[in-house]
């Protein structure tokens, strides 16, 4: 069957897809993939009706040769796929089909989604985030500075107690946010139910001290009902938040979670995403996911440092960020191949993480604006005089943007920069 | 910190990850992959103590250089990770952090897990399959030949009553199982609560005529909620099986539905595995997914064909075949890289499908053996005469290999073979 329509051009209802592919022929490729991920079948079946064809067929309507490697022919193509195709508030029975079976074909010896671009009537299916930027800002009470955040050091390991300690000393340092880290979850030595409480109360006691607003980021990663019994323990202690690792926990659990009754701030951790988004041969781009997790309803999400020890180039970050933090984004043809408009989805917290220090602040916030959770764990709990000086040290760095300073200006004022800017050249 | 520990000998109650890596310095690399999936941050920290790092520091104990690859090194790597770290029936959780941020390491320009060793506690924390090979042959009353199963196809379209008298032609003319394809969920035009019904119907019918047990698997992929409303639809409506995309689900959904008081047989589909499976930069091999969904307890995986239409080579789905067949499983460092003990987990049964035909089933048998089901469906509902012929086509090349006759020998006895065996050279 024939699914090649270089003359289409997408209706706004259809639910699009750009990828990058490498075969012997483009063509057959194109054609062989939008039939497995739709309705096709690798020979004629007797079953198959005219209808079927005409009302669910996908059109490849845009095949560009942009390259050779291996011998092979490298191209970008574009399908269109009507929405008729899908049960669309189904995500995961949706990926089954766009991002399914195709990426195992042997005729492929290439396939990375690099952009999905999703139709009024599919984004108004999905929830969204509950709070998005605005609703975080004013649970926080900030309203314009970057968010600064800490994760528990070391990962894992800490008691109870020396956790709950630890997160103490960040908030009264300066920290607003504190996340446990993506592999702690209810291990022998700080087990879920003790340290949801006693670092509640380590919460309460920063805010009264420092008459800030201050939030914990319990880790409810698990299987569905025991996520389900974490959350109920953490709404119990007061949590205004929950932090998820998204991509082990899978599409299933995370659209399922946000269409529970809770009323958490959700912070999404995108540990294994990379499993899938940095390979140039197979897999998905961050973009793509990123833009799932938006409308799935996480509220804040990690998209990549530039600058620290993490992957993802400065102009892949920033368009993620556009992707999860604007209404209407507009195509740039290097990383966002799609206008896509996000109708009354709001916007997703972007989260920078993973080997940040204050020096490294002025750099990213000049990248990624001040819309922006920053957060910092070696570079709060690794300063020469302990967290809370660590603390304060990304406190005034993120202050002396506000206040138009550099960073060396300000640490004349502030000693826990001064030392840390002389530890973390 | 260090964590290479070359002399080191893992312990029976280590949990061991192989992977194969590549990058300027392999000691370094191996190195902060040992710290960012366990303990480690990128710079010292205060808030470390000694016993952490002495109780819950993994040991790098293999580095082998293995090759070269644009200016890199490319190396294979062992690490012994301490039970300690983990809460170890949290699957979600232990593969945040053993399969977690690794893959986004700015230092990593190739990243592959290839294999894990699960020690005894890790794999009696889980379930494993609830029937397994042996419980579906019950079920099924078929003591020794392959399975014979069919998908429903077009892979969607057909309308609630078509797909019902599909599956009705498949099952009478001799296929056992009929399933939904990974993308038919619950879509305007067939939706999930009429079609179990009918298909169920369906198959009491085919049930009477032939004398056989026959066997519908309705696809319940869905957010996690919704899949519990379907499972309870698939319950009531006598549905010995439910059958769920694991890979899109994720991890979180697909180990808390195992753990319900349903007594579903769960077939596990693939799709989307390979755009985390097939790069061979970054990401993870089948055999370790196969891995972990056996301890999940699905009780059937697709693991390829070798001679259809998805990727696969003879010795890589052999390894996952045995990986989820046998009770042990020795290391032949090619795709499997340890010994694994499965102590009393069931056996998971293997499904080939994609591209099948009757032509192609002696090899796929000779290949992978008896204890298979074997799955087509363009090789069924493509047959010149349609379903019904198709299966019977398919159900006499099975039956030849259990007579010990060939395929052209059978073809005499039963035209709708001859017939196929003309149609697919």
């Amino acid at each position: 069957m024939d699914y090649i329509n270089l003359n289409y051009r997408p209706n706004e209802g259809d639910l699009l897809s750009c990828m990058v592919i490498k075969g012997e022929n483009l063509e057959k490729l194109a054609n062989e993939i939008a039939g497995e991920s739709s309705i096709g079948t690798w020979t004629k079946v007797q079953t198959m009706k005219s209808d079927i064809y005409e009302k669910l067929r996908p059109k490849v309507y845009e095949i560009k040769e942009i390259g050779e490697e291996n011998g092979y022919k490298v191209g970008l193509i574009k399908i269109a796929y009507p929405l008729y195709d899908f049960e669309i508030n189904n995500m995961p029975g949706v990926l089954a089909g766009i991002a399914g079976n195709i990426f195992g074909m042997k005729i492929a010896k290439g396939l990375r989604i690099l952009d999905f671009r999703f139709p009024a009537e599919f984004v108004k299916a999905y929830k969204g985030p509950r709070f998005g930027i605005e609703g975080v800002r004013e649970t926080l009470k900030i309203k314009e500075r970057p968010l600064l955040g800490t994760i528990v050091k070391p990962k894992v390991g800490l008691k109870t107690e020396e956790h709950a300690k630890v997160a103490y000393e960040a908030w009264v340092g300066g920290v607003d946010l504190v996340k446990d880290d993506e592999n702690l979850t209810s291990q022998e030595f700080n087990k879920f139910e003790d340290r949801i409480y006693k670092t509640l109360e380590m919460r309460d006691k920063a805010e009264e001290e420092t008459g800030e607003r201050k939030a914990y980021m319990p880790n409810i990663t698990a299987p569905y009902r025991e996520m389900i019994r974490r959350a109920e323990i953490a709404e119990d202690a007061g949590s205004e938040y929950v932090m998820i690792d998204v991509v082990v926990c899978g599409f299933s659990a995370v659209q399922s979670f946000r269409e529970e009754d809770f009323k958490f701030i959700i912070h999404a951790h995108r540990a294994m995403h990379a499993a899938m988004t940095r390979s140039r041969d197979f897999g998905i781009s961050m973009l793509a996911l990123a833009k799932i997790y938006r409308l799935l309803g996480v509220d804040q999400l990690h998209i990549g440092t530039v600058v620290g020890k993490m992957e993802g180039g400065e102009k892949e970050v920033k368009a993620i960020r556009d992707e999860i933090v604007y209404d209407k984004v507009e195509a740039d043809n290097e990383n966002k191949f799609f206008n896509q408009d996000w109708f009354d989805i709001k916007p997703v917290f972007p989260v920078s993480s993973g080997g940040v220090h204050p020096r490294l602040v002025p750099k990213i916030v000049e990248i990624l604006g001040r819309d922006l959770i920053i957060q910092a764990g070696g570079g709060v709990h690794g300063h020469p005089d302990g967290t809370r000086a660590g603390a304060k040290a990304m406190r005034a760095a993120i202050e002396a943007i506000i206040e138009g300073k550099s960073l060396e200006e300000k640490a004349e004022e502030v000693a826990e920069l001064k030392k840390a800017l002389e530890y973390w050249k």
